[in-house]
């Protein structure tokens, strides 16, 4: 049975803007939640905003992505980036255009996938706008807190001397793309292993706890791996002005990247490294406080490995550099890898 | 010269997150701007967070509107969200999907109506996301402030016994809708007046000054007019369990939407009482304070009329009552106008 448009708006307001996380004395009060012309909040904090937009055929394909996964990452993506920030995050409001001839069954499972998300992330959907449009499309803004404005982490503040580090393990997102695009690849790893990588890559987690933790430990820049390590790193070397040097050989890679790599005739490290959406965090933080991060990391059951420093920018200006034995490195980034 | 994908971005954040406002008492300190994985801000009082999306076939033409009305537009109607709270917006986070055969100099005009309008209403654009994909869109999170949380005027505070009172004059926004999905309708009025008519269309102000003064004259009801009087004022009912009566022949209807109605064979209260996206503010106010909202409204250059009243639910159930001299009316929706 078709749902009318109201029904269909009214049913995903339930599944998506329903139950409220408990209370936490960084979250905002809720004083108005969805239903008005707009939510209202008593922010206790500072308060931290992101936006993310998943485009059907850019970010993902609706004829292969489960709808609930696509409705999980567009709310994650958002969240990534408050974690990159050291905050907590407490509100979102979602955005969606559905085309008249997406199944109301769909649209419904990426309410039940954003309201996953939500919950699994402690955080409350408290507006939302339903459009009707040629291309599905997901507009997040998440929002989040921290006791004081001066707890956020930003890109810009690493110094010569740190050590560069990223949390758990890099190119399974990536890795996870080609099998959803190319399923003849999957019988190259076992089952269960391509499993977990495309879930890496439909459903991944903000790192929230690990940017809390890295935030407490002393990370003085820190962004979340969205568009690849190589570009990541790039964007913080610019906004800190300095010089980042990454050794590929240390870089933490996922079971079984590795074996998709060699069947997709690509590099492991063009995956790892250049591929993005692992939403892993890379920081800079003093070399001396790199076991404290480590032991925090680990409390909250991820790996931190340290995988380059920071220099100074002069001779050779901002930027990164990824070297292995080999050499300087250039892998192939994220937009050439996927398929047309 | 074409430009390249990332300098586009960069000339999209220059148009649009350029320039902070003066700070004010409730506007909320801004402690990181754009260009970091989240911006950072320190609210004063209570958070009001308002979210609008506009697509391409369905809220606008690309084809026939000018690309700096459709980005004016996006952020004018999340605004006016705000003004209907009774808050100050303060903030703004703009997500664009741009299709590829959108020429850059349409949107670079597209992001200096982005900036006219946050300019013009005193807002900052903190953040935002551009994303390639088929089908322009534009998703606008707003964000806007009160001193504190009791200060915002909900939907559901409308009250048996106060008077419904209308900002400005309705039914130009269809009018002028009509005029730029039918140009030949232009000759039925002089053509200043039909340049008023379409620019009510194309590029509405949020009434953000009303909202704050009917909300110091007591408002304890509001909304503002973007799905059309009957369906807005409905809204209000449910939310206050009332009734409300709307005298249609005291609507203020906007010079030339007599004539343009004519001339399209349309009933003028179909365009004045049922098309929406004037962007006015509907409020519900005790009748001891109409003259003191009055004076408050005119003071900013607006008019307020008074055009019904609110009657308590039972016996007929909350809901919207719409009369003229010829008794019960259903004026025509703004689906049913839009040209197909």
């Amino acid at each position: 049975v078709a749902l009318g448009e109201f029904e269909l708006i009214d049913r995903l307001r339930e599944l998506v803007g329903g139950g409220s996380p408990a209370e936490s004395g960084e979250r905002a009060e809720v004083v108005v939640g969805s239903g008005d012309d707009a939510a209202v909040t008593v922010p206790r904090g500072a308060t931290v905003t992101s936006v993310d937009a998943l485009v059907d055929g850019v970010h993902f394909r609706r004829e292969t992505w489960p709808a609930r996964s696509i409705g999980w990452k567009a709310l994650a993506a958002a969240l990534s980036d408050l974690a990159a920030m050291g905050a907590t995050p407490g509100e979102a409001y979602v955005q969606l255009v559905l085309p008249a001839d997406l199944p109301d069954a769909e649209a419904l499972e990426l309410g039940t996938g954003l309201a996953a998300a939500a919950h699994g992330h402690g955080v409350s959907v408290l507006g939302g706008d339903v459009s009707r449009g040629a291309v599905l499309t997901l507009a997040v803004t998440a929002v989040g807190h921290v006791a004081s404005a001066e707890d956020v982490v930003t890109r810009g503040g690493a110094a010569a001397g740190d050590l560069l580090a990223v949390t758990g393990e890099l190119g399974g997102a990536a890795a996870g793309l080609l099998l959803l695009d190319r399923p003849e690849l999957s019988a190259a790893v076992p089952e269960a292993m391509a499993e977990r990588l495309r879930r890496r890559q439909l459903e991944p987690a903000a790192r929230i706890a690990a940017g809390r933790a890295l935030a407490g430990a002393g990370a003085r820049a820190m962004i979340d791996l969205s568009d690849g390590l190589g570009a990541d790193a790039g964007h913080v070397a610019a906004a800190s002005g300095v010089r980042l040097a990454i050794d590929l050989e240390r870089l933490p890679v996922q079971d079984g990247v590795a074996q998709v790599a060699e069947v997709a005739s690509v590099e492991e490290i063009d995956l790892a490294a250049a591929a993005g959406e692992d939403y892993e965090l890379l920081c800079a933080l003093p070399a001396e406080r790199i076991d404290e991060a480590t032991d925090a990391v680990a409390s909250i059951g991820t790996i931190l490995t340290a995988i380059g420093e920071v220099r100074t920018a002069s001779p050779e200006g901002a930027g990164v550099s990824l070297r292995d034995s080999k050499g300087e490195r250039s892998p192939r980034g994220f937009d050439q890898l996927r398929s047309p």
